[in-house]
């Protein structure tokens, strides 16, 4: 991943913020772990709810956690008072979400005007702390003037 | 899309329970409306914890419920003891999800041997019934034996 | 596909000029059909040329057609003036390009303030005329203000 | 990117014959500079017969050479006598394909039984050899026994 330089000098906190105010990320118990300018990581402990019928996590878990690590990898890049959608994103789910959590790496690709190109990366955390790559995405995310700014 | 005859005479019972045996469609609220050889529409209706910053539906039920529609399309078309895993999909979301709830709808585009194609459609239900379109995917599913037969 | 409106009255002359004005369309050989608001019909005769090693038309040519079939789809409802670069598209191949030539089919999903979302189809022509659906794609356009303008 | 061990003794070998043999990368001038278990690196040097509207590398060109990359990654962990066919893959271009000529990078995600995920990137060369990221993808194969074997 290239080096980047975050325009908000707030963005650590600003992105902490903004993850806790997903109520869909709460609901879900995904919490973020580390951002830097542009990349975040963010876990999701396993819960019974989060299944499909084999006991795996469901790739619905799977594909928001993707999202979230590229999302708020490409937020880190951008100024105060501003924001990311998701304007698309590829998930290829390589082997079964397996484990007490899952972990989610996203990194900034390119940073463009108005457009951002994000890769995510999603392990299966063991009882042993060994992980197991069980996805990885390529997403586009808008900058957007948050609202009220 | 094409027509398609589902192999199991059985299919929409076993779309049917297996809709309901993954945890997670549960705990979002995703249920089934339709079933058809090649086709699965399912909804979800709106919950404020499945939103994002601007009230919105979460970019992860939208793929979610669209990875489930495209899922259970092709669930549809497999053998009795066989199921399906998602490969990989792509979702461009082209409108915030927005309404009382969101509609999904999965057709099947190609019935391979070991591998189905399907797209799915997600819209946004308004209060007065009429539809805006959400999201659009694509998505592979590969066709497998299930445990225990 | 929903019905849309050509904001540049001379849509159909523009189009059918952009697509022979790129070099790489004229060495693949690719001609426009037919255009309409927000639709874009191309084709792609064979050539042993355009072929991988089984004889079958190369992912490369298949996903070139699908490239430009959605991008002129798109280049159809843009002002005098602007025009399309692709942003990112996702080809499913769901079988062997096949027959005396490709036909592709590019529409548009959704046209945003600055982003256009299009589905293309490519079909393999057989000597009879009978299509079978080759590969299918999502793909996202950006709307640019053309040199010189 | 995992380290691979090549099943085909005569790997390197075998992938400079399959490049060779697809006459639409010899159409192009795509040619192999390097093949590893899990990796292969192809060029495409700059022809105006590439290129589009602009003058840049026509998008169908960059996902041709993204599209050969990471199939040829793939195809250097198959048995002999068997191969890889393309069932789809996204390309986000992130910068126009400017320079003397394309890089192409594919290696290895994930290697399934029957089906092979791999990445692919690709950079414009400038005339002093920097290189500009243009493009990334991410690319789904399934393995095929060859006609003959």
């Amino acid at each position: 991943m290239p080096d980047f330089i975050a325009e908000n000098p707030d963005f650590a906190a600003e992105v902490a913020r903004r993850v806790r105010q997903q109520p869909f990320n709460e609901a879900l118990g995904i919490t973020l772990h580390r951002v830097a300018p542009g990349s975040a990581e963010l876990r999701l402990p396993y819960r019974p709810d989060l299944t499909q019928n084999l006991g795996y996590f469901h790739g619905g878990a799977i594909a928001t956690l993707a999202d979230v690590a590229g999302g708020f990898a490409g937020w880190s890049l951008v100024a105060a008072g501003s924001g990311v959608v998701t304007v698309e994103f590829k998930l290829s789910i390589v082997a079964p979400g397996l484990g007490t959590g899952l972990r989610g790496l996203g990194g900034v690709v390119n940073r463009g005007r108005s457009l951002i190109v994000t890769r995510a990366d999603v392990w299966g955390v063991g009882e042993d702390g060994t992980e197991t790559l069980c996805a990885t995405a390529l997403q586009t995310l808008k900058i957007i003037r948050l609202p009220g700014h």
